[in-house]
């Protein structure tokens, strides 16, 4: 019964005190991160409350009176500005910025100027626009360099925040044009003591990836699931695995994803654009088959835009091609996911074991999986409305999978493999 | 150490022979559900070595020498045509069409013709379509009623089948104009003897409900998966669970989804339609804050179309405003879709739970939970590459989340409530 260990496998790099500005999710999640690799860490907020809940939860200390070093004139701490870190060697040699996407910018302009000896880095989930605005205002970028640790939660807060969050996790470092070989190690050095995998690219590139893996998809499912509001209750009624994992991202929080969006706007669109082409090329398909549908005497609804075609069939053989290879590009790309421990996806084999609905009963079919020696490298329950048994899905290697199944039918569970 | 075990809770209702037509995951399904309640199941499909493992799974009977009454003058048993059942009451009083949607409405007709006193129903995830062609043939609609579990799985083919496929699934049930009231609950025993839930509703607003919670959130995944085909392997590093759920079904396959999406070309392309008008005002939106990020001497990429607007406040303002709209009304449909057990969504605590990566560890925490008496609504685990921990994601009732938080933290647990 002992508790998951951290385990720690180098001394920390990052030498102390690290200043963070902006105690929110990810904020605390780094001071409780380097706190626990024993480096010193000062925390600050615009919010005074705030910065103080992340010191109780074990975040840092709370920046004290200015004493360090100042190149502005500002009095008052905040975010905007840059309050010392107390004592003799209270001087930052790191500010990590973890305020919002929208005032990013100015942050950490103002940090670089505070702090004339410290590395700045921040953690924006777009880095193009951040580096453009610390350039137009002539900030000392070669102490600068951006980063993106793509560790989001569905929660956020300080009391969301955890040591680990980032553990193995990507964190994306982009330095800035003259940024200097240390200001990078500094950063990389972070997201190491921090147990991310640091990724090196430019500004550019990381917005087009984003783009690609992240807002396109908030997007999409925003869109599918906006089509939900006026459908009739028995229409949501058959909804299945399918849509509530299409649509789950479709939760989030309107006020946070315009700055996102806004902040990557030229990237996004672009794939979009690519996006709308293939959905009007779905959307001729369909309306050749609904148009033939209606002149066959068949069950077309007679809507705008379903009347385009004849009954030809080479047509009918084109429009069907044209969705079959939508769907199979689709499964094209999807292949190109990593799975976990960065694998090829779909490597792995499917046990689908029926669960009673009922306390305890998954523990035992997974206690029963770890004496039989076998890790889990997925799991998957599916359940549905008023179902009295769900089925999990235990993704092991392949080599485990006919043991496996030995032992759980040894021990009188239903085995159902595909 | 028993094995969950079915629950009868009443005498099928379904009297036999059941004749099932077509031995893939459904009809086995079917067929090893009736055999598990009583019900002699009587096999058929066009392809006798499928029929036969069907049989060995446990799914029923063959067709033997045809012996009971026919109409029709084929001489062998085929999916299209209808054997005899055998012996002096071989009689099918029930009939499931469970063969491909292309052929759905043949095999009916074929059926309907063979079998004067049966009712027959299909499983086809398009009924207009069926109903149209069976009309369109001069069918005898009174003794059909179109169905469709909603009960598909990633796997097909019989091996994959299971008796309680349909357990607690949505079995939507389609007259046909002039069914008679017998032909009704036929089918709604048979739905109720395989532990689904019935749901009437005709066959225009059950195509009308598909193409939205199935249909078009399949061609908005398959979209979105196909954007990654060409992208920078340090694109695809990045993805994270959003982009794993929007995507998930894009792995599906494209010659089924030809004949689904043909089959319910008209309303996949209202619904389709509805999502281009979103997808074009996020465009326009995306596209003035791209050109005034160029216009202010910011990071837009110039592509084409990016230099649509010019820097003033208000569009500014308006194009934001936009994009907050789309994100919104994705949540308020997001919200819309049923939680297990057709609960209000969203409605369970969450406490998450850090696990090593390791034989019996997940285990070991769902016995905890177990022995706290606490039952999981759900379970999610999080895992990205590299990471040598896993985060559990346990969702509970609420009353239950403070008191399970404890006695996990007790045993040493990791516990980070959001």
């Amino acid at each position: 019964m002992t508790a998951p260990a951290p385990r720690p496998v180098h001394p920390a790099r990052t030498p102390g005190p690290v200043r963070v500005v902006g105690t929110g999710l990810l904020g605390t999640s780094a001071g409780l991160g380097l706190r626990a690799r024993g480096v010193d860490v000062v925390l600050s907020d615009p919010s005074p409350a705030a910065a103080a809940l992340a010191r109780d939860l074990g975040a840092g200390r709370l920046a004290g009176p200015r004493t360090g070093p100042r190149t502005s004139t500002g009095g008052t701490d905040s975010a905007g500005g840059a309050g010392g870190a107390g004592g003799a060697d209270g001087e930052p040699r790191l500010v990590l910025v973890a305020a919002p996407p929208d005032v990013t910018a100015q942050v950490v302009a103002a940090e670089l100027a505070a702090w004339p000896r410290a590395v700045v880095t921040d953690v924006a989930s777009v880095k193009r626009t951040v580096l453009a605005q610390l350039l137009a205002a002539g900030a000392d970028v070669r102490r600068y360099v951006g980063g993106h640790p793509l560790a989001g939660r569905e929660r956020s807060g300080a009391v969301a925040g955890r040591g680990d969050l980032f553990a193995g996790r990507p964190w994306v470092l982009c330095p800035a044009p003259g940024s200097t070989p240390q200001a990078l190690a500094a950063v990389r050095d972070l997201a190491d003591d921090l147990g991310a995998v640091p990724l090196v690219m430019d500004a550019a590139e990381h917005d087009e990836a984003v783009a690609l893996v992240s807002h396109v998809p908030q997007v999409a499912a925003s869109l599918v699931a906006a089509q939900l509001r006026r459908a009739p209750e028995g229409a949501v009624a058959l909804a299945g695995q399918g849509l509530r994992d299409v649509t789950r991202i479709a939760a989030s929080d309107p006020a946070l994803w315009v700055q996102i969006l806004g902040a990557n706007a030229a990237p996004v669109a672009s794939v979009l654009r690519s996006v709308r082409d293939g959905l009007d090329a779905v959307l001729a398909a369909l309306e050749e088959l609904a148009g033939e549908d209606l002149a066959r005497g068949g069950a077309g609804d007679g809507g705008p835009g379903d009347g385009a075609a004849s009954g030809a069939g080479p047509a009918r053989t084109g429009a069907r091609a044209a969705l079959a290879r939508v769907i199979a590009e689709g499964g094209a790309g999807r292949a190109r996911i990593p799975g976990k421990h960065g694998a090829p996806p779909t490597a792995y084999a499917v046990v689908a074991v029926l669960v009673p609905d009922a306390p305890g009963e998954l523990a035992r079919l997974l206690r029963e999986v770890g004496e039989a020696g076998v890790n889990l490298e997925d799991l998957r329950l599916e359940h549905s409305p008023g179902q009295p048994v769900g089925l999990a899905e235990l993704s092991v290697l392949p080599a485990a999978r006919s043991r496996l199944e030995d032992v759980l039918r040894e021990r009188g569970w239903a085995v159902h493999a595909g």
